[in-house]
């Protein structure tokens, strides 16, 4: 950072209490004085180890200690990786919340799950209205992303001005709505930006994103060449965008559109709700009306192209869906690109497909909602920050992205890659540094349970999940010590035990000769009694099997 | 199939056992009369929900069934999902194993691992040695792939001549060794040819695979581009040309190499002594010399191009490598491609190189060994079999090689996607029909065990991993039925107990409630104590928690 003489005022400090090092748990804190504002408030899904978890929340211990200074949360958009953790982290630290009208509008729909309509402030903002929230002020920015209604923010602070694109592309002809503010953003940048925190998560690669207009084109040609089957579109839910074209080409093809899938026809309904969602009369049906109508009159539009085992296609693909069977006379199309780590779970759903005879179309429908290297220079260009400060993704997207602005012109004092966790400070004259760090972490949430489910709990899992658990259980005298009853073994996920009469057999002879040999001895020692039938019966299983499952010996008294 | 009059004399059996569907776990039999051959004996890895399991082998029921008439394992290449299964197949249909110099060099490390290499007779094939096998007649011929040494085959059958590629690409300039023999393909195309059972692994694909070659240019410019830094290569330890051409970079470009991690250290040691590999005088060095050289002087070649969390170069990035530590003075190659499954894993280990400052190259310094479209088309065109049977890949990869051959002018009757255990019949004819099936499937290997995890098994642990498990123990009086003891309570991979006081104190009320209430009405069956036990727990904690553990009720009796 800078070596310029260090200014002793207040500094603005810019806190991301997670979403870097990973996509998801996007939230970032802006404090000044006695005013904190935050940015987004996302969950993450869990990684393959966390067993059991539904999805992952921030740690905002900084926003409870701090709780007197935190004025209110400004969402960008109203995806689950910005908006998810509301609900949780509202219970605890109860501000306003502001954002777009779908944004707030779908925000809504969880509170009302949470039943905390009631107790949240909310105000719908507009593109280009300000908010001033504490020291702060906020101007919402039109951008365009694979959700409507997306915003950048403009945040005005004592120390300067620092923009956050949130998620963004550039998208000239959109779907809905217009292009987005690039006037607005070149306005911000000529009056001076201190600090430009852009979405890496297509930094990587080169080039413009698509409009999602081409996939309209797309989806026609399709609906064209596929006029005599019925034709299944699986996309993102909340992709409305992409709904209405799919919508499009079914009324002007002469299909009725049913929709499938819990998430879709919840947005559907928001979206159709506020305006969003444009649906020609009589084009809409019942999932039960489909037998109504010949195959090559009608479209679903569907859940599952990540292929979730749960969703709506991936139950129709392995004829588990109670409604849709696939047959030849489906054209099943994939209008989205497997999320990394999810391509096994898709090709599974194709294969599926295409053994029941389906053709599937599952490339080249569907543009990313990410800005491209190109567009970021773009942004970039229009904003001239003094600082880099590249946001959203996992390090290799930030680090991505870092290049870019090195090829701009930027010096490594002025990109600046944080981790969650990181004070990044700027004073007065604009000196930039990493000044501490504040406690940060993922918080399980696994049903009702927020916390429960710790690093102790989930290495229980892991282990059970390896190899299974054998129980020891043995009942003995309090006054003697002596042994009344068992010792027995009951076990779990280690071995099918019909098959295995030879080896559990043998596992309590090993027990008993333990036993044995710790009454000889007259130890009445519980915790030495259970360590010893632990390795004993450890070491035994592992000479037999190669396994190590968990042992737990349990000792009543009678 | 085709109608014409049936032929009532002796029927060709293909069997596959294994290898469709799926990638992984190749087996196919061929059956006349007394004779039984079967080509390859691969292993598959486990999928995701195969909790514990280390890898899945074929279910070769038939082949004991019919023991009498099984005359030998041809095997094409040395890959795990060609040759895995040998050891454990071999121990229960122990006949000779066919086989390539390399391909047989890997088989015995696997058989002294095993201790069979006593008991096995095997025999190296030459390139254009035909093998009498039974009524069968089996002729070796040279292909290209991503190992060496591997052999496509024709199978000189009573009803005709069966072709099966193996795995293969078309290789016009090898690393070492000859290209492809397309003369030979030719010839025996000329003579007439049944079926061809062809690779489909890379049938999506349109164009043709780059020659390996191609990547060595790639590696030789990396070489001259980071010359101020050590080089961490990481690639399948099975691919010697690859491990050559880093070789000779390394050599060019004076720099001394270490080879790290196990299997890679066992392929170098296998080749190297075949004569597949040829390292220059003092450019190996010992992990431990790293020291003695500078930076820039030195190459590490490594596995774990995968992600696979235990690998050397995993290890490396995440700082629990012993004797490599990664630095900004370190550029670290991906010479792969992530398969499909391990994207995410990849993903993170880049990630982790990158925080520790490291360069990263992933992108182009890899091509595939398998055939794309064009040389598929290639390959029918020069075999012009009268049946395409797809083999060696998913159900969208085989439905991809049907389209191919479609195009060539194969009709339906003459493209046969076979399913695993199919007993698909040609007679002397040539009528083709699918008559009948043979039981298959995948037997679970886990440390030891071959086949004792099964279903129940697997449903036990993925129950386990989900929510963990709560035991309920209690001794009752075996005279009166009395409660002598408990009930206690012992959760693991639950809820962490010490942060869950309240719930596991109420969980206890709930259990008295019910043992007050079954105590009242003199129960003493103990299925249904245990029942009321599992319902009455359960119900509450599905209130308290939406969680659904494993409730395991165990009864002592004194």
């Amino acid at each position: 950072m800078k070596k310029k003489k260090e200014n002793k005022g207040p500094v603005l400090k810019v806190i991301p209490l997670g979403g870097l090092e990973q996509i998801g748990m996007n939230i970032t804190a802006f404090e000044y004085e006695d005013s904190i504002i935050v940015v987004d408030c996302g969950l993450a899904f869990p990684d393959n180890d966390m067993l059991g978890v539904d999805l992952v929340i921030p740690d905002v211990s900084y926003l409870k200690d701090n709780i007197e200074k935190v004025k209110g949360f400004f969402i960008t958009h109203g995806h689950e990786d910005h908006i998810g953790a509301l609900p949780y982290v509202l219970k605890e630290v109860n501000v306003p919340v502001y954002a777009t009208r779908l944004t707030m509008g779908i925000i809504e729909h969880k509170l009302e799950e949470h039943n905390m309509m009631k107790t949240t402030k909310r105000k719908v903002v507009q593109y280009g209205q300000h908010i001033n929230s504490g020291l702060f002020r906020v101007e919402f920015i039109k951008t365009n992303h694979s959700i409507q209604d997306a915003a950048a923010f403009a945040i005005y602070t004592p120390v300067g001005t620092i923009v956050h694109t949130g998620d963004f592309k550039v998208d000239y002809t959109p779907v809905y709505g217009d292009a987005i503010d690039l006037q607005r953003f070149a306005e911000i940048g000529k009056k001076g930006v201190l600090a430009l925190m852009c979405d890496s998560t297509n930094a990587e690669r080169p080039g413009f994103t698509a409009s999602e207009k081409t996939v309209g084109a797309t989806i026609d040609q399709i609906f064209a060449e596929h006029n005599t089957t019925r034709i299944i579109i699986a996309t993102f839910a909340s992709n409305v965008d992409r709904v209405q074209q799919i919508i499009n080409a079914a009324y002007k093809y002469g299909r009725k559109v049913v929709v499938e899938g819990r998430s879709m026809v919840n947005i559907i309904n928001t979206a159709s709700e506020l305006g969003y969602l444009n649906i020609p009369e009589r084009t809409l049906i019942n999932i039960e009306e489909l037998k109504n109508y010949p195959d090559e009159k009608t479209v679903i539009i569907t859940t599952g192209s990540q292929g979730e085992s749960m969703a709506a296609l991936s139950r129709m693909a392995n004829g588990m869906h109670r409604k849709v069977q696939i047959t030849p006379k489906d054209t099943v199309v994939f209008s989205s690109h497997p999320i990394p780590g999810n391509e096994k779970a898709v090709g599974n759903v194709i294969n599926e497909l295409y053994m029941k005879g389906a053709d599937v179309i599952f490339q080249d429908v569907h543009v990313s909602g990410h800005a491209c290297a190109e567009e970021i220079k773009l942004i970039y260009s229009l904003v001239e920050p003094e600082y880099s400060l590249p946001v959203h993704g996992e390090y290799k997207h930030l680090k991505a992205q870092a290049n870019i602005a090195r090829s701009l012109g930027y010096d490594n004092e002025h990109i600046i890659i944080m981790h969650s966790g990181d004070i990044l400070e700027f004073d007065a004259d604009h000196n930039a540094k990493i000044n501490g760090h504040v406690h940060t972490g993922a918080v399980m949430v696994d049903g009702l349970g927020v916390g429960d489910v710790g690093n102790i709990v989930l290495r229980d899992r892991q282990h059970l999940a390896e190899d299974g658990i054998i129980i020891v259980v043995m009942t003995l005298d309090s006054a003697t010590g002596e042994l009344l009853a068992g010792p027995d073994i009951v076990s779990r996920g280690f071995v099918y035990v019909r098959g295995a009469e030879d080896l559990m057999e043998s596992a309590r002879e090993v027990l008993e000769y333990t036993m044995g040999r710790l009454g000889e001895k007259n130890v009445t020692n519980w915790s030495q009694i259970k360590n010893e039938i632990k390795s004993g019966l450890s070491d035994f299983v592992w000479k037999e099997t190669q396994r190590r499952p968990m042992i737990l010996p349990i000792i009543m008294e009678v």
